[in-house]
């Protein structure tokens, strides 16, 4: 098998066959095709497409392109959740406690990845002595004792994965349904979980800029999901907006914590709720209807917020972090961007936001940066809401006096006022089953 | 600049600016822009295309990638020739005499290249003692006093076309028409000629698989030779067929000095004689029939033939070796192919013989490869034959005896026998003026 007649046969459009796809990703993954032998198969991809087929054997091919966590020493279905990324995302702070609140146990690995904030590591670190590396001994034993655990990813699981993303970055392949599609769930679907929800965003925080391409993702990953016999569901949010209030990493927790004691926000509360009933539901906990009442009385009752403190004391977290949430770390500089001009939010770019997050020193641009749990954003005024000329519409926290002027005006940049009253859209837009 | 801008401009079908162009085939040559990336730039444009104007942007940039050849230190106008690439094509042997027997300098710079055959520096190496690196001021010389003279590329000339050459070689990029038009053109408009005349090949030896695609390719490299200055003309011509009878090295100077002596084989003489015509029109020798009739005499009263032993004199070469065709190199091993069946030959796979060429050693298939000048393929019967069961339809020569079964199967399956006598099509198929 030659690799330049595959890349010439992508190239004319024609359809890869299951062994021409496994031959790509195994021989790349061992190094013997080099990067701008891939980059132009890449390309010819993104150009040409890929069809389901296609598609569900790249995924497999990744999938088996390292090691596969084994989780069968942790008893009951495991359920997994994964988010295309968002801005002020912390609903695996907040949907895992849930979840393990209803007896459904969550052995979830997360990354630290690049991006406005920390990944869900980096946040839980921002807890004094939370410990994200475990043993796989004892992330077991945790699990089977308090219900949940979340820790980093190790091992090597999917680097195929790693190793075309990185060559995607840099090459112009990255907004690509089929690559996209079997980058997450190749990853997915070697990490172990029995049945996997996924939490598809669309927006202008998104690479999903339009409903249509959020559902048809959602639908390819599902029924690759599935395919792979793996019980799959999916949630269509929204992305224009940043979820609940917080952007950064402490900051993330506080507001988890907040809405675990009841007093999250709508939105966040309602994405919370579904994603912990569809994890619920695909756990065979039961019906949609009757997990979502599950959840809200999880929420409800302290019990969720219980099962988020058995969790990070197990994990060495000091828990009083949590109850006495001024003990999570604070910034230096805290600085209030004010409206400059009266009116409605008629729309944010969430993006942005997340730029700003970035710059005010609450993510990392290379793998190698630290983040700064502190930093972040309070995002005081959002779409839909009235402001006066001088209201605080948000709250930049650093410890980086340089950042401030260059993360206001980002801000600023990103919200747009108008005198007409917009219609937010509703967090959670539509579910693929 | 940012290149991955550029990449994704063009995966989407954007147009690229001169400023773009410029940019990435500078950068390339330098250095800073790695294989990767330009590897899927390339493929964008091998699916997306490019529009005239980009076209011709990317040719002008290849030639400024190096040095651009000096050739004011020879009077009057010199017209350079090149050829997309034949089998059994050793024009550039014949036309150089006649053009320079008709009083227009030649100052030619040829390849060796890779294929079937050497190029028509190898070719002119069979011939003992001929020298074909020279300095500058012999080079000169020889082409002011003798009126031609044939030496290898030497100096940086478009640099940024052998890498991306090597590198579209590799990654399935070869077959886009601007590629194909900025690398010949890119080279051509750098070795400072003052006119080119183009010989545009199609059918089965060419890459050229259509009459459209060739004229495609020919009209758009004579605009792109036009809008640099330069008086440029092409022919469309047939290579279906091996031009000729001979294809090899040495093989191929002794039919081209048959032809000069009057005794050529129908194609080559009226191919020779229209590119000679061209040559000379370009050069501001008259119109295209006067030139015609000036090429035809030039070759039928001897002065062509003559203008070839000063040349090969001036080079240091043994003219003997012309005068008398036996001292010229011949192979250990020469074995006849036999037809299998009686029959006209109605069709013949051209780059199939050149294949059976290379097998037998006449041609390089690595940089580093040494070519046999005696090795080669006499083509006894051509399409349009007859021939009985057991005649001769070629004969090969080797000094390897391992590589004549091989060699021996190419070319019976690449020649095609019927009872229907079939009608060839001509050799000159076109112009583009």
């Amino acid at each position: 098998m030659h690799i330049t007649d595959i890349i010439r046969k992508k190239r004319d459009g024609g359809k890869l066959s299951a062994e021409e796809i496994r031959y790509f990703v195994e021989a790349y993954t061992k190094g013997d095709i080099p990067d701008y032998q891939m980059s132009a198969l890449l390309m010819a991809i993104c150009i040409k497409g890929m069809d389901a087929e296609e598609t569900a054997e790249l995924t497999f091919a990744i999938r088996d392109s390292g090691d596969r966590v084994d989780l069968s020493a942790i008893e009951g279905m495991k359920v997994d959740k994964h988010s295309t990324g968002g801005v002020g995302d912390k609903t695996t702070l907040v949907v895992v406690p849930i979840v393990a609140a209803c007896g459904l146990k969550v052995a979830k690995m997360s990354g630290r990845g690049l991006g406005h904030t920390g990944g869900t590591i980096d946040k839980l670190e921002s807890i004094s002595g939370f410990r994200t590396t475990l043993g796989a001994d004892e992330f077991f034993r945790i699990v089977n004792t308090t219900g949940a655990a979340v820790i980093g990813q190790s091992g090597n699981l999917a680097p195929a994965d790693k190793k075309l993303y990185a060559l995607r970055d840099v090459t112009g392949t990255v907004e690509n349904h089929s690559l996209i599609v079997s980058s997450i769930m190749g990853k997915k679907l070697a990490s172990g979980a029995d049945g996997i929800v996924l939490d598809v965003k669309v927006g202008s925080g998104s690479f999903n800029k339009t409903p249509e391409a959020a559902r048809k993702l959602a639908e390819a990953m599902v029924a690759i999901g599935k395919a792979a016999g793996k019980p799959t569901a999916a949630l269509l949010t929204d992305m224009d907006v940043p979820l609940g209030r917080a952007i950064g990493n402490a900051i993330e927790v506080k507001e988890a914590v907040e809405t675990l004691r009841g007093k999250g926000e709508p939105d966040l509360v309602a994405l919370c709720t579904e994603l912990a009933a569809l994890m619920l539901h695909i756990g065979g906990k039961g019906a949609v209807d009757e997990c979502r009442t599950m959840a809200k009385t999880a929420l409800e009752n302290g019990t969720a917020f219980r099962a988020l403190l058995d969790m990070v004391r197990a994990q060495g977290g000091d828990t009083e972090c949590l109850t006495d949430l001024s003990r999570l770390p604070s910034a230096a500089i805290s600085v209030e961007v004010a409206a400059p001009a009266d009116g409605y939010i008629v729309a944010m770019d969430a993006a942005g936001y997340g730029r700003a997050s970035l710059v005010l020193g609450a993510g990392r641009e290379r793998k190698e940066d630290a983040v700064d749990h502190a930093a972040g954003i309070y995002v005081s005024k959002k779409t839909g809401e009235w402001v006066n000329k001088g209201d605080t519409i948000a709250v930049l926290y650093t410890n980086k006096g340089s950042a401030v002027a260059e993360a206001r005006e980002i801000v600023l940049a990103s919200t747009v006022l108008g005198s007409e009253r917009p219609s937010p859209a509703p967090t959670v837009q539509g579910v693929v089953l």
